[in-house]
């Protein structure tokens, strides 16, 4: 049976593709999720793909991650990652593999957004790759949980 | 057909009326939303209002505005003004004209309220005026999106 | 008619008893909740006893205290402690006594969490004792609600 | 007798329209003083309008305002602001209630802008409207001291 | 042989009852002495109870306690609390089970009484109870080290 | 012939009597003029009084009292006193024997007030005795300059 | 009967007259001493004059300051004025008005002396005036307990 | 006809001469305004020379240049470069090339000083030549506005 | 013509597989180097692999990298990441593509180590994967140059 | 007649060989007193060896140091470095060659033990030997006061 | 003989007409020396021109200017001008009159770039005249060196 | 064979006696390099005795004495020893015992001086002694590393 990897997003992630696509680009985040699904079969691995604006919805789906026996976590909190530290908490109680992402490179921009409660808890960090900060993140996780590129 | 008005309102203004009357005053959050739909009407604008204890929730508002086309907002985001990077982060995304709402004038209260991410995105701020603070941000709001006073 | 506690827990806090075990013990949420009961009776108090990883709805459960008339709070906000100024307004504005409590001392742990905003509006404190906190929060609000021991 | 509004600006303000025209908009001073008395005069209220580049000056019109029996003031302290502890006092000494105008929102631009000794007098703040916060300054003050519109 | 319970008091305490009975009450040190001893009995516990203006001879009673085999400290440090690594340093050689103790909130007071170098050592905290903080500390101090309740 | 010594009141001091009297008292700055002179006649020493509410002013005033030889400088810079870096270059340049006068102890006031730059080049600081401030001030200056007590 | 006035001083004020000269002049604390009953008696007053290198004792003078029902405090409190929550909480336990007395004005010296906790419960600070910092703290303490110039 | 360069000199610059001269030399301000309309002759540029003690009147002096064409500013702003927003203000309002002199290396000074509101708005800085700033500042201005050098 | 890509480790690096192998595993810096080299060559780009302990020689190879056409850089810093402005300079003035590599998560280490300056010039930030993030780095670069998986 | 030292030691080094042995050691003080005392011997130095938990009891033992004609002090005043002004007054008011000694190297501990008041007197720090810091102590203070090496 | 002048570079600055030409314009680092010495050539002096990317270096030749009697330094550090204490202690070894130059405001520019450990030995700083601020320099330091010009 | 012991001197400790001689004496280097060796020869030590100006060299000095198996190292890292994290990560990595060596009391400078990263890798400190610090931390690594005096 195939292991499954949590890719979970945080508030206004769904306006992607809208958003500032100047700086975000123009891909949906429909297109993030089929990019993560088809990295994550090359090497065998089931995604669960998720968005919310509510941090509590997060942390819920963090436990369930830890729940259903998830390989790995990948998370962008977008907004909530310098002001959560329920998500932090939730992380360091299910000590699931979590990879923390970011499609722009925070630390090149306002310095309210450079602190990272997540970063605390993850075990690598991916930024500024745009869209394709998740297709590393799938492939890194392969790495750390030891599943092999089938190509 | 009339341009519309959103006002959202954050935690614990569903109290207004009983929460430190001698600070709020008693008016409740029904006398507000009547007071904005007559103001508004003045201009010919319809006002969509709402309240939540939810960040989230008010982050999908914020999007859902700018989804129905709404003229702008009127936003007392209350206690998640000066934490919710999730809120400046969906009035970024939409770029719908924000004016900041606040009864009291929170630059004169504890120093912990005096930060504002709403700020960094608002187009103006009102403070100070209790109830009148929405009335006067109506017609701040009227003004910049260019509806005439009928009266 | 017995007087009504409510004992309010943030997030992660449904994971107790499998959370980082060796930090915080054995006991799951369900036997604390068995131990404020036993406690309250003592002192003839009822328990309503509520779990949530939102803000918004310890918010609104705060709120309800007030509103249904309770004697006391105990709130362990867990991650939202440090981060939540809606619960602190909620707190101002229901003017419920309200006893803050934490399993582990906080003040002990890392720096980011020993800032608390719930303090600001709290009557006590209790930090340190495990499970055990929750007990001595019923005696001590049982005191301050002048509820008589009836062992 | 109808009452009179005292509208101070403070240093710089008398280049309006031809300073940063892109930020600040092409209305002159003038303009402001004409914008401020006709819409006081809607609420029965005499306007006298000052500007100085000179500190002591703007705290000897606020005294002066106090001895004239003025309802209120209005102070855009422009770049005293953020610096004048004598401008705070003089509000203090005086007791009159007084509304904080910008024409930009100060809380979106610069840190070293956004310290306001005159909030900590102000009843009200208003700021962003461009040369409209004026006139929205009048409508707000008109209703702290009950004045009637007449329109 | 029964095991014995040091309360430490720190500088003012002596002045329980007619210090700010506004903020403190009307209790003095005498009756929270024999309130600890009353309720320590309970547990089959003696109690040796001290005060002192000293720094120092507070620092040697806490050596004490752990040279004639206390099962544990009660210590309010007072002014002490905020100021001294020497007391810290005492607790941290002598490794006895430490409850920290203040009758008022001090999480809610001045901000520069916020900060506890008691707490860096101490197993756990009671604050804002007034004089029952003793009481609830025996009790939860009674937990720490096994002693039943014997009533 | 005498000797004169320059008594210097910052902007607002000519509110004295009338302005917030709870807190400086009923006595105008005619008053205090009057309480200087009849203490610096005792010591056979002139007073030259002033008060304005420009920083500028004072700068020249505190030039003129080193041209005109003046033994000695009461300074009381009220809302300057913390933000004049051009009122402290003035002092380090005339090097007068300088005595800092506040009516209220500053150092128990709000944050803002407590640093001062008068404090920099000033021999010595007077604060809290209200009026009596200044008699103690033109004392203490009497002894620095070795002015004899006539009385 | 006479009303007393402690004056109490801090750590090494001992050793006036051998250390550092320069910066404290050649008198001796007997001297000090000696100017300050003379001075008292002026007014009718009596002194009670202290040295302590303890923190302790100077806190339990301040507490028999109060027992003994003195009129005023003149507080030296030399190296603990800026570290000592003890000293200040003394204060404020018997609120006994207290002068904060230093020989030199701390505001000019190093940065780490600036602050003082004396002075958030002293009615009034006097500064720089070398020995007769004390003088003139008698004769303002007068001022405020009403005791007469018999001269 | 010659452009003209604005030399506008802060708070204390008229005690030049006098002043700390083994700091700020024996030339007085007469010599430094000779030498700069010498140096500037060279250039085919007419100097207008002025100081004053009032922040506002040199708020006015740059909104002249401004009016009357000049070619640039030098500024030594004294005292008011750490403090004045005013000024800061005035010179991103008028946008005439500026030259910010000081005759002591600020940067090397206290602390305090180190800040510059000028240096924000001013095109180049000069600091530490003595009098031989301006004429440096003088120089570089000719070379920034295109006036040749007629030697 | 191969594309290049510069791949430079900062002071230590040399060290690896011999330096805390519990923390940066046993892998050498010659097998990241055939890592890199293999991974490139799957995107038909070359390799040129440096380490250096001198902050000016790495800024001199970056340059190089510029002059030599180079697509892309890859840069562990190591120890000058948190502290050299010289090495962001010239990141700054060559545009070439960046990709900041660590080997931890340097996020959640000692707070010193928390700074990056090369954040501020790098395309994306690649963090914590040990050895892999490196084969990443290149994957991620890969597609930001339009270099196709030739697999 | 032999030179003395004194070397004083601050609260809790009276547990030493018993606190925290992992970290300290076993050797206990009067082993140090020893130690000490022979090394001392060599250079014919005789020693004064003290231990006090009293802030207040070092200082005056500091100005007995002074009084006895002293040669030099070896300080370890353990928790009271990082607090204590008194003792670093009295070190200043002394002027006798001081060593401030610390078992552990403070500097890779706490970040709140690393301010040391003491080093602002002290002629030269060693810490980090554990005991042998002591014996270290004494050979570098003979150098400096000119012992010479009998052995 | 003619005194030399030794002007020395710092990291990036051989990339000068390439890097950012629109910030630092297109003259090369050639055509600067080019300046330095035809404007030193006025002055009868004679220009040593070097740039270094290592830290190292730059201390090495401030010696060597020292050790080769040069009249002067020209220094424009670039990126180790805020972090390089071994440059500041360089010059403070050799004493040698220094210039700081910087061809932009580097005072207008990113914070983290305002702290100059340069000034706190240079003599004086000249900024943000581009190419120009060498020239200025060089006729600077021949001021202070007494070289006439001979033009 | 003899065991080796490392001494490393950083950036501009070549100046040794002629660099502020009345701060840091007469000695040069190689008056300290005979002394080290000397010592060192009492317990059978050998010295390698080396000075650098560049940070990256002293990184390699570092991993060199481990390579060599080295008993200890002495490191006087002189202006990199509060910017160096390059060099910590050396001293981290090859984990050879490390006494931090100083001249001057470090922590009695400016306070830019006072924060060391060679602490935090240190063994042991020696601040203050002059060449004398060399000596003593010679003798003081001969304990650590248990080589006897032969003397």
């Amino acid at each position: 049976m195939p292991q499954t990897v949590y890719v979970l997003n945080g508030p206004n992630m769904n306006l992607l593709g809208t958003r500032e696509p100047e700086k975000y680009g123009h891909a949906t985040l429909a297109d993030v999720e089929k990019l993560c699904a088809t990295t994550a079969a090359r090497f065998g691995l089931d995604v669960v793909f998720r968005q919310s604006n509510h941090e509590g919805e997060i942390v819920t789906w963090i436990q369930e991650a830890k729940a259903k026996g998830a390989a790995g976590i990948l998370l962008n909190a977008a907004g909530y990652t310098t002001t959560s530290i329920a998500i932090l908490d939730a992380l360091l109680a299910v000590q699931v593999p979590t990879i923390e992402i970011h499609m722009t490179n925070i630390h090149a921009r306002e310095s309210f957004r450079q602190n990272s409660y997540v970063s605390k808890a993850a075990k690598a960090v991916i930024a500024g790759f745009g869209v394709d900060s998740y297709r590393l993140g799938i492939i890194g996780l392969a790495g750390i949980v030891g599943a092999k590129d089938k190509q």
